[in-house]
């Protein structure tokens, strides 16, 4: 079978268990490139920098990438090896502020280690390396039944939009906007998506679009602008999003243009679904209003890609990376334990509150 | 005083009444350059290109344009010279199909020669020369009658969002939409302007940046997906955009993206302004459902700024270059004969049926 994106982990350790494997996803769809990170600014660096994105895949990332910094931490005591392993973890955790997975990562990462510190630093090791895989998989897990979840909710034939990339490349397998448009392919659905472009950085265009085309969906690109146009036509049924943060009352903070599309589904009748990991809900937000919205640069806006200038150079810009969807334009949030629908922070407490499955 | 973007004229006749000058609006911010036409197939294609833009300059462009036409008609027989000069006027209006304003023009072009006919062929096409120099003058008196309206729906220091350009470079001068920027700006009102950039060919970036600034304007570029997170920052107070046609109704077409716009704006209570010279008013389009929507070619969404492919190369793009806001969702439509309010069928049919002052 010939090799198309979906054929690569998103995120990997390599088989010596020595450096973190991701795709330069900057690069995407004009180059296929892997970066093997080893170096802790480097795995930093790639967070900030989107080489590695999506709130799921920045918390696998973020695991292994803990793990390697365990891993050339050289002492046999703990207690310096926890305080060395505890500044790593700040340290990745200071490369992009939205997203919960990636402090939600590291921390799970610091209890596995304190949890296992009477056995000494090796075996500490040892288990970090076991936690981030365990992360791993339980992404593929979780993203698999967001899919079969997301999938009930659909029928064949219908039209969807997305926004962003919440597909695998933004996760370690099936993606949880698009898994229940990867599923549905597989059965049968022929489904249409709309993919917004998603601006400043083109996720959409540039990622959604390849990884979909490659999995034989049917995918129309359009601009951020568009999208409600697309809706008046009748042209969709539903609209599927991933997000970087649940707050514990609903409101879902995601790839900026996240809102407005919110908005538009409201105003023309079309459901707006969330598709959430339960790793991205944060019960210590209590509100949209309390998620930090990260600022980036202007270049992203004022620059083409980086390569040329389409605004005056002492122009102002406001750039954030995301906005906040209130829980009252969110007709369902889908997890992988199963679909929340309002009163969300009855459903979330509910959901939150039981043993993982 | 140093010259800026608008010390220029957006359109205009050369001084020996030979060629049509333009800026050429797809160089903006990076290049300043005029471009200088006399052949109608360079006329056409700098409209359908859109080197010249904007529902009035295009009319204003097909103007000049369709006399530059009957200039080169070399006959004395009238019949002969109406058919060659209908023919023109219909090569010159196939160019675009949206924006109103051009059919508008070539019928009052070709109204014009028709009253002339008795007097021979000279005296038409000096007729027409005044008519296209009318209709330019008519502009800049229509914009800055908009802008008197605008500016007595605002106070100082408003916060204001604007969507593509419908600033002096869509016009003969102050534009529509920032016509109340203008006018406020010299009167100390102290704005502070969000321009949507509007992709996908970034005229917000490119143009009315460019124009605000060079005006003093205090301007933040943002990302159209922005808008609805500026809105729920509390720093706008309106939105004021122009339009290429408005129905009979009041539905009115304006750049793709203005409709999600509207959308927000109506979600978080913010007054929705469309700003509208009697000329892109037209009678005879029932509803915005009647309005042909221009599609334009997928390059300009997969390609930034043609030249770096940003998008699978056989994904599939929907472009089209215009959407249609709901009479329902604008909460005035600003003209140079007065501020029109809902309901729009029969305020737009009294104005309409008024003489022209």
């Amino acid at each position: 079978m010939e090799k198309t994106i979906l054929s690569y982990d998103t995120v990997a350790l390599d088989e010596a268990g020595a450096a973190l494997v991701i795709i330069d996803q900057t690069k995407l769809p004009n180059e296929f490139a892997q970066l093997r990170l080893t170096e802790q600014p480097e795995i930093w660096d790639a967070i900030y920098r989107l080489k590695v994105r999506g709130a799921p895949a920045i918390g696998v990332a973020a695991a292994y990438g803990a793990y390697l910094a365990a891993r050339a931490i050289d002492t046999d005591d703990y207690e310096t090896f926890a305080g060395a392993f505890k500044k790593a973890c700040d340290y990745l955790n200071s490369s992009r502020p939205t997203a919960v997975n990636l402090s939600w990562a590291l921390a799970r990462m610091m209890r596995a280690a304190e949890a296992e510190k009477s056995h000494g630093v090796a075996a500490v090791k040892a288990r970090l390396l076991a936690e981030a895989r365990a992360i791993q998989q339980e992404d593929i897990d979780t993203c698999r039944k967001i899919g079969e979840y997301g999938l009930s909710l659909l029928s064949p034939g219908d039209g969807l939009i997305t926004h962003c990339n919440a597909g695998q490349l933004a996760t370690s397998r099936y993606g949880t906007a698009t898994a229940p448009m990867y599923l549905g392919q597989e059965r049968g659905y022929r489904f249409r998506v709309f993919c917004d472009e998603t601006r400043p950085l083109l996720q959409g265009a540039r990622l959604t679009v390849s990884e979909l085309m490659s999995a034989g969906l049917d995918v129309t690109l359009i601009c951020d602008g568009m999208a409600a146009s697309v809706m008046r036509k009748g042209w969709v049924s539903a609209v599927f999003t991933g997000c970087d943060r649940v707050a514990a009352n609903g409101d879902a903070a995601n790839k900026i243009g996240t809102l407005p599309l919110a908005i538009a589904a409201r105003h023309f009748g079309i459901p707006f679904y969330i598709c959430a990991p339960t790793s991205t809900i944060d019960m210590a937000t209590l509100t949209g209003a309390d998620i930090e919205i990260e600022e980036r640069p202007a270049e992203e806006v004022t620059e083409m890609w980086y390569e040329k200038r389409m605004a005056v150079p002492d122009v102002k810009v406001f750039n954030p990376a995301f906005d906040v969807t209130d829980a009252g334009l969110i007709t369902a949030i889908i997890t992988e334990r199963g679909i929340l629908r309002p009163p969300y922070t009855e459903t979330i407490a509910t959901i939150m509150g039981k043993e993982q499955d």
